[in-house]
C-alpha cells in the first residue's frame, strides 16, 4: 500500500496533473467573480470545484500514506499548509458563511507555490531572511507602540478617525511609514488644531524611515551574501587556497629531496 | 550589388545621416502636437514625414541586401523592430485611424535607441536582467492574482470602480504596490463599509513590497555582478593567480636544479 | 553596601524583573488611552504607576551605588537616559500639565531598548552610523535653507499655509522630499498663480532626492562594511595571509637546510 | 602686490572671516523674509548687505590678484561660481526687479559650499558621478520624449492641464515617475474618458521606474566603488600581493644558493 502510493506520488505525470488542476482551479475561481458567468454556469462551476477538492483530498491522503513514518508528512510546512487548506474546506462545507468558503477556495491557489518546486524554493529563501531581521523588527515594533500611545494621547480628540484608539493610530502610523498622504492627509489637518504637532510627525517619519531603511538594508545584505556565497565564495577564493596548498605540497617534496640527497 | 550596399550601410557618414534624420523626425513629430503649428505647416510636415519614411525604407532595404545570408538580418531583435515599425507605417497608410498612424510615427522615435550603439548596448543589458528575474516575477503574478480574486470577492459591492472585476482590482493593486494613495484613496473609503478590510490591505502592502523589494534586489545584484566582473574580476584576482602560478613554476625549476645537481 | 548593590544589579532575576515591569508598564500605559477603562480603573492604574516608578527609582539608586566610581554611571548614554526619564517624573509630579506627565510616562517605554541588551546594541550601531553622515547632512541642511528662503521670497503671497515663513517652507520642503503630494498638493496649486514655479519645484526634487539618495547610500555602505568586516574580513582574507606566511616559513627552513647541508 | 594678496588669501583667519560673513549673510537673508522685521530694520539690513557684498568683492579681487597666472583663477568651477554670483549682484544693482535681486542674494548662500573645503569636496564627488550616468540619462530622456508626444497626442483633449502640450505632459510624466498621485490624480480621471488609457500609464510606470531604478543603481555602484577603492583596494589585496612577491624573492635567493653550493 505504502510503496504503491509512493510510486504514484513521485510519478511525474501525477505531479503535472496536480499542477494543471490547480491552474484550472485558478481559472474557475477567477470566472466565479463575474456575476453573469456565475449566474449562468454557477452549478457547473460548483460541481467542478467539488471534483477538484475531491482530487486534492485523494492527493493528500496518498501523500500521507506514502510518507514513512506518517508524522514526517507534517514536518514540511508546505504539507501542513496543503492539509489545513483542504481540511478547512471540509469543515466549512455547507456553512452559511459563503464568503469564508469563497476565500478558502481562493487561498487554495497558494498551492501553486507549494506544488511548483522553483517557487517553493524561492519562497522558502525569502521567508528564511525574516528571522535574521528579528531584532530590528522588534525595534520597529517598540517605536510603533510608543508613537501609537503618544499619538492617541495627544490627538485622539483632534482626529478620532486617525488617532481614536491605539489600533487606529498604529494603522495611521503604518500608512505614514509608507509615506502615503502622511503630510497632506494626516499632518496638515491635525496641525490646524495643534500647530506644534509637526514635531511628532516629522520625528516619526525620520525615526521610522531610518529604522525601515536599515531593515531593508538587512534584507539586501542577506540576499547579497547568499548570492555571493553561491557564485563567488566557492569559486575564486577556493581556487586561490587550492593553488597555495599545492605550492606548500611542492615545497614539502623539495625538502624531502634535499634531505635524501 | 551586395558588396555595394554593405559599403553604404557601413559608411560612417550614412549612419550619421540616419541618426540626424531620426532627430529631425523627432522634432517634426513634436511640432505636430501643437495645433496652431499643425494648422499652418501641416502639409509641409506631412511631406517631410513621407520623405523620411521613404529614406528609412531605402535604409532597411539596403541593410536587407547587405546581410548575407538575407535571413541573418532578422536575427537581431533591433532590426526586426526597425522593420516592423516601417512595415506598419505602410500597412496603415491612408487608413482613417489617424491616431494609430500618429502613434506609429512616434514609435519610430525608438529607432534612436536602435541606431545609437551605446544606447543599444545599454538597453540590451537592461533587458538581459529580466529573464533572471523570472521566478520572482511569477511569484509576484501569483500574489497579484490571488489578492485580485480575494479583493473582487470581498469588495466588489463596496467600491465597484476599484474592485468591480478582477481587472479593476489588479489595476488597483498595481496602484497600491507603488504605494500611491493606497490608504487615503483606497483603504480608508473601503473601511467605512468594511471595518476589518485593513487586514487585506496591510497584508498586501507587506507581502507585495517584500516581494517587490526582493525583485529590486535581484536587479541590483545582477547589475553589481556585471560591473564587478568587468572591473575587478579580470583584474586583481587574476593577477594574484598569475603571481602564484609563477611561484609554482619557479619551485618546479628549483626541483629540476636539485635533481640534476 | 556597594558590593551588596552590585550583587543585586548584576543578578539575572533582578534584571528580568525590571524587563517584566517595563512590559507591564507598557500595557498599563496602553490601557490608560482607552477612556472607558481609564474611568473605571483609573485610580488602580495610577497606584500601579506610582509603584512602578518607585521600583525604577530604587533600581537607578542601586545602579548608582553599584558603580565605582559613582560618576561612571553617567558615562553610558543609556543610564543618563534612564536617570533623566525618572528624574523628570518626579519634577512634574503633581503638576497640572497632565499631558506632559502622560508623555513622560510613555517615554519611559523607551527603557525597553535600554534594558534589552540586543536592542541596546542595535540602536547603538544605528546611531553610530550618523556621525559619518555629517558632511552630507550639512549639505542637505544648506540646500534646505537656501530653498526655504527662495520659496518664502517667491511664494509667501501665493500660498501662505505652505510658504508663509521660512519654517513653513522648510516643513513643505520636508514633505516634498518624501515625495508626498509634492505635485498635486504643492506645485500645481502654486503654478496656477506662478506658471514658472515648476522650475523651483523640479529643481528641488532633483537636487534633494539626489542628495538624499547619496545619504541613503552612505547608510547602506556603512552597514555593508560593518557586516563584511564581521563576516568575511576576519575570515577568508585572513586565512589566505596565514597560508602564505606558513609558506614563507617553510621556505626559510629550506634555506637553513641547504645552508647546513 | 601679488605676494601680499596671496598671503592674505591663504591666511586662516581671513578664510574663517569669510565663512563667518557668509553665515551672517545667511541669517540676514533669512530675517529679511519676515515682513515685520523687514519693515523695522529694512534699511539696516540693506546697509549690512552692501557691506558684505563689498567684502566679497574685495575677496574675489584679492584672489584674482593672488592667482598666477590670472587666468588660473577661472579654472576652478567654484571660483567661476563665486565670480558670477558677485558680478550679477552688481549688474542688477538698482534694478527694479526686486525679486531677481533677492534671489541673487539667496544664491550667494551657495558660497557656503564653495568656502568650506569638506563640502566642496563632497559636492565635487557627487557631481563627478553624473557623467558616468550619461547614457542612462539619455535613455531616460528618450523615453520621456516619446511618452510625452504619445501622451499629448492621445490625451490633450481629455485633460489639457496635464497633457495640453509636450511641456505639460513632460511635467506630468516627471510627477508620475516620482509615483506622486500618478493613479488617483492622473490616470483615474483620464480613464473616465479613455478607459484603455491604463495601458499607457502602467507601461510608463513600469518602463520609467525600471530605467530610474537602474539609474539609481548606477549612482550606488559608483559610490561603492569609490569607497571600496579608498578603504579596501589599497589595503588587503595589496598586502597579499606584497607577501607573494616577498615569497618569490626568497625562492630566487634559494636558487642562487643552490647554484653556488
Amino acid at each position: 500500500m505504502q510503496v504503491w502510493s509512493q510510486r504514484i506520488v513521485e510519478n511525474k505525470a501525477f505531479q503535472n496533473t496536480i499542477i494543471l488542476l490547480i491552474l484550472i482551479n485558478a481559472v474557475l475561481i477567477g470566472m466565479e467573480t463575474y456575476p453573469n458567468i456565475y449566474e449562468q454556469y454557477g452549478s457547473i462551476l460548483n460541481v467542478l470545484d467539488v471534483v477538484i477538492l475531491a482530487i486534492f483530498t485523494i492527493e493528500i491522503i496518498l501523500k500521507l500514506i506514502a510518507s514513512e513514518p506518517t508524522g514526517k508528512f507534517f514536518k514540511d510546512g508546505w504539507n501542513v499548509f496543503d492539509f489545513v487548506i483542504v481540511a478547512f474546506s471540509f469543515i466549512f462545507v455547507g456553512s452559511t458563511y459563503v464568503t469564508v468558503l469563497r476565500i478558502l477556495r481562493v487561498l487554495r491557489l497558494f498551492r501553486t507555490i507549494s506544488v511548483i518546486p522553483s517557487l517553493r524554493k524561492l519562497v522558502n529563501a525569502l521567508l528564511m531572511t525574516l528571522p535574521s531581521l528579528g531584532t530590528i523588527m522588534l525595534l520597529l515594533g517598540i517605536v510603533f507602540y510608543i508613537f501609537s500611545v503618544i499619538g492617541t494621547v495627544l490627538y485622539s480628540d483632534v482626529n478620532a478617525e486617525y488617532f481614536g484608539t491605539i489600533q487606529h493610530t498604529a494603522l495611521t502610523l503604518f500608512q505614514m511609514i509608507t509615506l502615503e498622504s502622511w503630510a497632506s492627509g494626516v499632518m496638515r489637518p491635525v496641525m490646524e488644531d495643534a500647530p506644534y504637532s509637526w514635531i511628532y510627525f516629522v520625528t516619526f517619519i525620520l525615526a521610522g524611515s531610518f529604522v525601515v531603511l536599515n531593515l531593508f538594508v538587512g534584507v539586501i545584505v542577506n540576499n547579497f551574501e547568499k548570492v555571493e556565497k553561491i557564485e563567488n565564495g566557492d569559486d575564486d577564493e577556493e581556487k586561490l587556497k587550492e593553488e597555495i596548498s599545492h605550492l606548500r605540497q611542492e615545497i614539502r617534496e623539495l625538502k624531502e629531496m634535499i634531505k635524501k640527497g
